[in-house]
């Protein structure tokens, strides 16, 4: 402390900047943190993140690596900088080359040349054509456990990485492997409900034998036309998905024997079948989060051409994910036998498609379908 | 710069003591942060935040509010320090106070000395006895929206809180309500997990007018049980609520005729009736987090005599979950309507309950049942 308080000039500007530099970098992390922390969705956020540990380290490119314990291998979740794409395609052995010591040791380490040393692996340079002249890379703990690996490239200005950068790093390290776990957590509890609600609706389709797996095939179709919109987003995406998966739950509120009935329906049976897109409206109603799908489930059984149920909406009127989920749910009803008829062939149900088009179904969105139906035939 | 380069040795030693100061709170403050973004539960995770914030602001007391925007108040989520329990029953108006002024124009604020501030507001110190003195009070500000107010009391060794102070616990402040922010995520996520399960669930008991409402029934007779055991934790308590709102899922797989038959069941009938048990195992196989509740849904109508079914398991090898399920069904049913007989009054209920402790039910957890439903009747 002594030697502290009485420093010759040199010493003190030195010291001062050092110090400087350390708060102003410091704060950086503050800041990153902060803008992290909220995002649950690991791909989004893991490159705010990296942008900002680059900022922060001063360094030109940087990678996220999560292991793949089956293949004891290491695969990129996030490669940034010019040669990113390039490097997303490589895995790493366990071991292997830097980053594969340090998810082995579940050590941090600082390589400020990387020719100079003996672990250094040679192939991702190879490969990207990036040239890797210094390395730090720390390992991602998350309670206890190694879950990857997450490294810096180069410091800008031709300089080497040193012992305060690996510091740094270290604490940015551990904010990292927090974010994956939050967003694994997240991922964990949004798969709990979708398997849930799917389970329960399989086991209301495997009521009857002619209509076991409808709703998954439904969930499918209805994905594959909605991925071919412009514009679409990854929550809409999700809506559409569990919209789909829910479209039948009001069957439950039909009685067995007009659900599984193998002769005709009498008109009264046929009005209480009708009634499941109501139900299923109704079942749904008190959950404050699915509210929204109500319109979704209520009119997919509407018709373009307003002849369908319940409301007689016409065209456009009919929300957008109804529209798609009845050509999904038709589509299906076609392609599997039923108790009064054979099925009809994947060629003969996009034929009948394209004859109901403009009147049950929207002729847009059918258009879509059959080409996304015909495309994935032929890949 | 140059008057940096320059110092007099004073001026040399408060700056460099100043800047080691704040790496050593900014420091502190990283690691904070690295601690407290993995937890989920926001009563433990903010516990651990404002232990943090008072170390790294030398406070002697801190406490986070939130808003309830329908009744334009503050309310107290966490209150630290030695009066921290008699603070939080109080609520504070928006707009009054210290706290109520920072909540109303969303901007941070630092009091040296609260006997000089005009808008400082008694009314808590003379609740609580705690005398404060110094006070910073910032914003929790999530995506925009003003959602809560956090502060510290009184910085230790009676001095005052300075600006420097205030910049950290701005920073801390942020810290704060992202962690909120994805707390909240996390739990509207469960919630709609656990309403759409119910949801549906519901539906299913809503086929037989005299099951309308049994499961909902069941979950909460279970959570009664399960919250009067010693060493439950709140996980636990989770699987409970959730194993009991599955319990009688698998009567999906049971034909309405013999849900709903006014008469007595054939063997056959009942046989099949029966089945639900493993019916609702099947549905819940293919969730992986489920997996684990299988037991409990599996074997709800064991006896403790080993003359249930399906496995006819004896004792404590009867899963606990499911033997309070038992209790709790058995209940519900003795205590609503069915087609064949009148409900009986909870009092001979218990009775009954009592009756066939020891053969049909665990008599420790029976004992526990009848306790708190006499203890809750009498509050």
């Amino acid at each position: 402390m002594q030697k502290n308080l009485t420093p010759d000039k040199k010493d003190m500007k030195l010291k001062l900047s050092d110090l400087q530099e350390k708060i102003n970098r410091l704060e950086t992390l503050i800041n990153t943190s902060m803008v992290f922390s909220s995002i649950l969705d690991l791909g989004e956020l893991l490159n705010i993140v990296m942008t900002k540990a680059e900022e922060v380290m001063e360094a030109e490119a940087s990678s996220v690596f999560l292991i793949d314990k089956s293949k004891k291998e290491l695969y990129f979740i996030t490669a940034r900088g010019e040669k990113g794409k390039e490097a997303k395609e490589i895995r790493v052995p366990m071991g292997k080359g830097i980053v594969g010591w340090v998810a082995e040791h579940g050590r941090p380490l600082l390589v400020p040349d990387v020719t100079k040393d003996s672990r250094w692996f040679k192939g991702v340079d190879k490969k990207t054509k990036f040239v890797t002249r210094s390395i730090i890379a720390v390992p991602l703990i998350s309670k206890g456990k190694i879950i990857g690996v997450s490294e810096v490239l180069n410091k800008k200005g031709n300089r080497n990485f040193n012992e305060n950068d690996l510091e740094l790093f270290e604490a940015l390290g551990n904010q990292i492997a927090i974010a994956i776990e939050n967003a694994s957590l997240y991922t964990e509890l949004d798969e709990l409900f979708l398997s849930s609600i799917r389970a329960i609706v399989e086991a209301i389709d495997a009521k009857d034998p002619y209509t076991k797996g409808h709703s998954s095939r439904v969930v499918e179709y209805s994905l594959l036309v909605g991925e071919a919109l412009a514009d679409i987003s990854k929550d809409e995406l999700k809506q559409l998905e569990v919209s789909a998966t829910l479209h039948d739950v009001g069957k439950i509120g039909v009685p067995d024997r007009i659900l599984g009935k193998t002769g005709k329906l009498t008109p009264v049976e046929y009005a209480y079948m009708q009634r499941h897109s109501e139900f299923g409206s109704a079942i749904i109603e008190p959950i404050a989060k699915l509210r929204e799908l109500i319109p979704n489930i209520m009119h997919h059984h509407e018709r373009f051409d307003g002849k369908g149920y319940p409301d007689g909406l016409k065209g456009e009127r009919i929300p957008l994910f109804a529209r798609i989920i009845c050509i999904a749910d038709s589509f299906d009803a076609m392609t599997t036998d039923r108790p009064y008829r054979k099925k009809r062939s994947i060629q003969k149900a996009l034929l009948e498609l394209e004859r109901r088009s403009g009147t049950q179904f929207d002729p847009k969105l059918t258009k879509i379908f059959i080409m996304v139906c015909k495309r994935r035939k032929l890949t």
